[in-house]
């Protein structure tokens, strides 16, 4: 029981700190703290997709549908956001094959550094966007763009420097 | 309705070729094939993380628990596996932060390359490890070890090579 309670009164401390980070300082127990701020403004959710760059789109394909038997989407090709993409079906989650399209496709520096392919980034989704991206921009995590745009899937989508997420590219999307 | 016949013939078709791909060339057509092998031995099943390399472990926690609000497990020393992991909960899958325990970690040199951090690996659940094992031998893929290997989570595990699975290095795990 007393560990349940523990955990409890764990968890209520982290939430609060969570929301009132940047203005900890001011305060002097988090007693106060949990009264003054409001409730959670936006919630991570699922890990929408692992985005895999390849260089060669059909062998990938190949390998995820005949060889692990996975199943996987037609290829779908997106000019707006210069690549070509397949969907890799896990049940739980979905794999991004991602294939460069045109001159100026944000995936071919990738590739230029990582001739074999490798793993581009994460998506996770988000419940509010917008209510993310001001906390986190308050909580000095860099964005790669001011606002966010529409993604591969036609929802808001933003992205977080990777220098501020250990080395990785991370996507919030929308739910 | 003609589509979808198609459809189902198509998936019949690659279902086959993927239990008999090394077989298929001693055979004239896909019905002979369909009807002489037996049904698929090993199944992929859901993506249960993706592991995460850090070089410091203290503030990707605080990244994934204080700012974005995730759950995270208490830190977990696994000394047989060299590496320190703490488990960030996403409903539908977890990422797996790792950190090097030991001067024989495996993942040392990957922080060498990757001073801030990066995606490792991801980690997909099969039903028949040794199934699996014996099957993509048999097609070329090779594994970063003889036999499975327990894993962080107490199952049988191997790594598949990064050079055949375009660029990603890909942990299989007995579910």
């Amino acid at each position: 029981m007393a560990a349940s309670m523990l955990k409890v009164a764990v968890t209520g401390i982290s939430k609060c700190a969570r929301q009132v980070a940047p203005v900890l300082r001011t305060y002097s127990t988090s007693k106060v703290l949990c009264q003054d701020v409001p409730e959670t403004v936006w919630k991570l959710g699922r890990l929408n997709h692992v985005a895999i760059a390849v260089p060669d789109l059909e062998k990938a394909t190949a390998l995820y549908r005949d060889i692990l038997g996975a199943q996987v989407s037609a290829t779908v090709p997106l000019p707006e956001h210069g690549v070509y993409t397949v969907f890799v079906e896990l049940g739980n989650t979905k794999l991004e094959l991602l294939h460069p399209l045109g001159e100026k496709s944000p995936i071919a520096g990738f590739l230029q550094k990582n001739k074999s392919g490798g793993m581009h980034h994460i998506c996770i989704e988000v419940d509010d966007i917008n209510a993310a991206i001001v906390d986190l921009k308050a909580r000095k995590i860099r964005t790669l763009s001011e606002e966010p745009r529409i993604g591969a899937h036609g929802k808001p989508v933003m992205f977080l420097h990777p220098k501020d997420c250990d080395g990785v590219l991370v996507e919030l999307e929308q739910a």
